[in-house]
């Protein structure tokens, strides 16, 4: 048997949100790795190893996924959303890219319902015509990157998708952001705070620029940006067409 | 029984991409309406009344549908890839805004894996970082628009995704872009053409802006390049999660 790594999304939570392939990429693993919440979303069964690792070793997790699968097992790496957004799927190709003796290790990358577009699904159709997605955190780019990108998105008046807007590490960037976009946008511009999407958790809050504030966001929310046109019909938010 | 419509995407074409959720909801409707090409990857079976509609034409058909569940029916809306993004979402919510009388029809945004994300998925990653959705088609607003977008993600250094790059009716519009990006980005920058991704017609290119010419894009093709560190490792393309 020849050992592969197959990167699948999860979706944002709910499991009726994954793919038929994601479900039969999982049924033929033989072993799944990745971030322990997310391998906790994954049924143990007899043949099938999880391996379940901290936040912050995506690098180490990546590399772990390539030596399995070169010595022959069937590797599931596990991503909540999809894994080509704000997730694994770079990781990995950065382990590859170092590690050139594991370059013969297939790797295919099962996409999966991202957070930003479940959350605009849940409101309406906020991100109904040209957006961008921004992951907000400076963990690993510097955040005057974060700035300037904002700023140039709400000149081309892109719908905007913000990933990891605020986290107990970072508790006071989130206002800067919000500065930035009052500097850049009327205070009407609608913004939704989208928490734990699809769980049963969710919490949809939807209020405008002049309404929002800081403590609105947290590690578990997707912050949606409507552009200019961005209006509310019913209880619905969304974005014409034409706009 | 109450009506309603549901709005549902089925991905960029392999059945297997399509989430539980959605065949779950085709399961229960009474109704399916859409593109001709999306309701032919609906079974028959009795109960269900298939509503194949012309391109062109997604307003009426939200409004039918509307009306279809006004009068108790269980509609699903099918739309390839995801219906929030560039499809069917925002004209069904359109349609309700211009139909006050049809209020009261819940509807529900069923998301998908949208063409970009599944292009990106069989490339590698190469919107492993912040990046920006253009939908190239001036048939809904002016070209100036999506000139001036482009310079401004290009100048943000966002990886990009582009749908509806070049149609018959607009032969010429994607050279101006392949223009506005020389003129942005370096001659190295990574640009994949994704064309029929996931179906048994899928072809994968990917070339320098330097070699990209107008005729490797056409209506099945959907086009991401990649940011300033948008980088090739063996057979695939990616952006470091630093960039």
């Amino acid at each position: 048997m020849t050992g592969a790594v197959l990167i699948a999304g999860l979706g944002p939570g709910d499991a009726a949100m994954v793919t038929h392939e994601v479900t039969a990429a999982l049924a033929q693993a033989t072993d799944v790795v990745g971030y322990i919440p997310y391998v906790a979303r994954v049924a143990p069964r007899p043949g099938l190893t999880l391996h379940p690792t901290d936040n912050r070793v995506e690098l180490d997790r990546a590399t772990h996924a390539l030596e399995l699968a070169s010595a022959g097992a069937r590797v599931v790496v596990v991503s909540s959303g999809d894994p080509g957004v704000f997730a694994m799927a770079s990781a990995v190709f950065e382990a590859l890219e170092a590690r050139p003796d594991l370059a013969d290790v297939p790797v295919t990358v099962l996409p999966g319902i991202t957070a930003m577009l479940a959350a605009a699904a849940a409101a309406g159709a906020p991100l109904g015509h040209d957006f961008c997605a921004i992951n907000l955190s400076d963990n690993l780019k510097p955040f005057a990157l974060v700035e300037k990108r904002l700023r140039l998105a709400a000149q081309a008046d892109f719908a905007m998708g913000f990933y990891n807007p605020r986290s107990k590490s970072r508790p006071h960037q989130f206002a800067r952001v919000l500065e930035i976009l009052r500097e850049e946008c009327a205070p009407t511009r609608l913004i939704t705070f989208a928490r734990a999407v699809s769980t049963p958790e969710q919490v949809l809050r939807t209020v405008t620029l002049a309404e929002a504030t800081e403590d609105m966001a947290d590690m578990r929310t997707v912050v949606l940006v409507g552009n200019s046109a961005t209006r509310r019909v019913g209880p619905y938010v969304y974005t014409p067409r034409s706009a």
